[in-house]
């Protein structure tokens, strides 16, 4: 039923994972942009902490903006969008921080992420990348959705390593430290 | 005594459904347009995750809206007001996404939406229409109100497969996928 | 000792009427305009659901200020300050939107509302005139306070035909399904 | 120990009267103007009702200025801070209404209120004056106070004729049922 | 262990009095301006009434500017923050109002408080000086942390002759009744 | 686990010293820059103290821009971000006041934190270091992470002297009375 999801995405479009009371899940975050004045809008049911990773995500990419080819006036002259589908759920946490990034940099450079691929990890101020809850049900709900690439963060290799081998079978996973190194392993060419 | 609602309505005026602890019933979005700077207004008593429906399909018009015909210009220079009737009514959920989506391209276009037509359904910020819940109370409640047609999610078409054949006689059911494809369905020409 | 309330008012001012648990009451709507820059206050100790009634209006008369002689400068260079007196007392509930548009309107346009005129109906957006409670008390109430003529939502004339004639003997009702049937009847020449 | 209030105030300084739970007292109303933008700060420990009491006489005002000979000018380009003193006490009610208004009109008019001069009383937004309660402690109170002069609302004549004349021995009371007559009898020449 | 406190301060800071239920204490108002648009910013974990009373003084300084030498231009230019050290202890109440008064001016005129002064009272809008409470405590701590000179309202008196003389033994009082008074007696040459 | 912190810093990053309930902790403190208008956004689960805070601390570098070499244009032409990291984690209180100092101080400069060096304090508006709490419990924390300069208020200087040697051995405490000998000891060349 989620085979919808698995196809390549629209620019903007990044798969996350989730984690609640009730297991693993994926979700996606969509950003669109519109000509206007810099203004921000976060809807999809968040709380305050995942408006924040939002709100950290897209600092980060306006301080390295220049390193993206994303200009100044690009980001003057453009409202940003940043939604989380299955607005009936509340979501919370900041898992989805380089999620974030990577469909803000999509949405501004106008690159697709690759097909099948998922990424979970908090993101920083600097850009560092930090380990987050639930590797385990991120990873098989992950593979239940026929996601084949998973960026995650360096420190949550170990948590990995624990889960038996045959649920995860034939799925890559790539360790981060810093979010520089997320868009080159997940953007298409 | 809801006949009142089923002739044809002005631009702006769309059906949708709604289902509430006490079966289904439907509702009006309404939308209307004053000149001004781009202001949003959202009222009748809409709880968070239907006002953030709302503004993902605001989102989703402006960033298509060449698509639709409607310049910059339209967007920048007026004001927009949701609003849906019988204020005494809390209302809340994401379920009126495409209804929302509809009733603001109908002002905007100046096209009406068809007579006897409803529709149901979760939009995402990258225009995909997501399954939503009491589909057979929504139905039973649009079939009372004399709807013919209705705009529903692909997903749920499994839902009006399990009504009673005779309690929808007549009715036609549109599934969609894509938000891309419900206005050809719902306005006239 | 309501009587000073059924004299002639100063434009802006229009008798609506309400239902409390106590029984049924009228109170006034005031609009005053004062130079300003299309700045809108509410006051009298209303609740959201008023505020959004006197704001559905609002943007009804704005988006049909054409038909009434009120020009897009006279909106933009006016603040419009809506009042409800007795401000003890909590108010709250849409039916006093038509009572709010005939106010705005006699504030925009400079024409009174007839001497012993009431009114009590939900407005929509597009000016639907929408039932409402307490139609037995609100005319009890209306008569006590020497008032003549009723406009009355149409779906509402069943309510006032169970009302005993002996209480209501001399008022005249007049029944609407649209607010652009409101100030033909309502205002002064 | 309040004699340090019944001694001639400087402009912008009116007594009005309140009453608690533990009877009445006197209460000072303070407006201060500065130059600005035609900013507006309510303090001292105002509940919701008497802040829109303080909206509501100022937007009277505005609408009757050049009846007072107060410009457009002198409202845009000043800040207006209207204080209610002893910011330990919680205050609310719409009591003070007429009282808040003279305070705004001296502090415009640069005209002094009349020494040994209170007031109590209701405004609309037309500029009724409407009966308040505790009248009978408000004037004791008064009277304590060194009151001379009371303006009253026309409506609670008779609860002044209630009190023990010996109670309120010299003391005068001017009733009103418009606030347009109250300038005429509290500001001195 | 204040000893750091009762040096002379440099401008803007001027040392409070503040009385708990675990007795007085000293505290410290801090203003300090910077290069602005006239914004207004108040910490230290303040309650409402406390910054209403920072409020008040702003304005009373604003609107007597000319007569301690300070300009339109000054406060129109400079960004002002007050500031109450301790912030993990909630702060509230009016009583600081002059010394919020004192800083403010201090700050803006760049003359010093004297050394070893202090002071407590409301302000209020006109610029009376009220009473305040737990005056016996307030003294106590301002001996403590050596103060010698202290600003109380007139009307405070009563309560620093009910203390023992071998108390406060060596501290001049300084009684004032409006806040004109004050700089005078408390800036430095 | 904590290594990745203790080496060198980009500009911006500075550690502080946390107290929790279950002991000390390290946090990181970050500050980025971009193009903007002088707006301000503190993210990381921050509680209303610690957002005083930074605001405390971004004043008073304002107030002393000229003697950090920061020009006037430099801070109205850049938008400042702060964010703490661990956003799952709640965090409140003055204590990093000094930390955010260095943090906006090392952005606006470009200047880099020493390695190995972390701080804790609050600061005050005229740029005062008060004590805070946790001492030891924030010195085992520090060691643990491999910190081997930390800076003090000098009023915690005893509570360094309470701790057994053996525990923060190798390890060299500054203690400072005001936020101007931070920087001295804090920044690289
Ligand atoms: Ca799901
Ligand atoms: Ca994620
Ligand atoms: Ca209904
Ligand atoms: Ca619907
Ligand atoms: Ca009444
Ligand atoms: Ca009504
Ligand atoms: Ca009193
Ligand atoms: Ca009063
Ligand atoms: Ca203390
Ligand atoms: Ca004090
Ligand atoms: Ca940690
Ligand atoms: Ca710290």
């Amino acid at each position: 039923t989620n085979d919808i999801y698995t196809k390549g995405h629209p620019t903007g479009v990044v798969v996350g994972l989730a984690w609640t009371s009730v297991g693993g899940d994926i979700l996606f975050i969509e950003t669109s942009l519109s000509r206007g004045k810099g203004g921000v809008t976060l809807t999809g049911n968040l709380g305050n902490v995942m408006k924040e990773s939002a709100t950290t995500a897209l600092s980060y990419l306006k301080a390295h903006a220049a390193d993206y080819g994303i200009t100044y006036e690009q980001l003057e002259e453009m409202n940003v969008h940043v939604h989380v589908p299955e607005g009936a759920v509340p979501k919370d946490g900041p898992s989805a921080g380089i999620t974030m990034f990577t469909s803000l940099a999509s949405a501004f450079t106008g690159r697709k992420v690759k097909p099948y691929f998922a990424m979970t990890g908090e993101i920083t101020l600097r850009g560092q990348v930090l380990p987050v809850g639930g590797i385990k049900e991120k990873m098989l709900a992950a593979k239940r959705a026929g996601i084949k690439d998973v960026i995650l963060p360096a420190q949550n290799e170990k948590d990995v390593e624990e889960i038996n081998k045959a649920y995860i079978k034939g799925m890559r996973f790539h360790y981060v430290t810093d979010v520089s190194q997320v868009l080159g392993l997940a953007l298409a060419k």
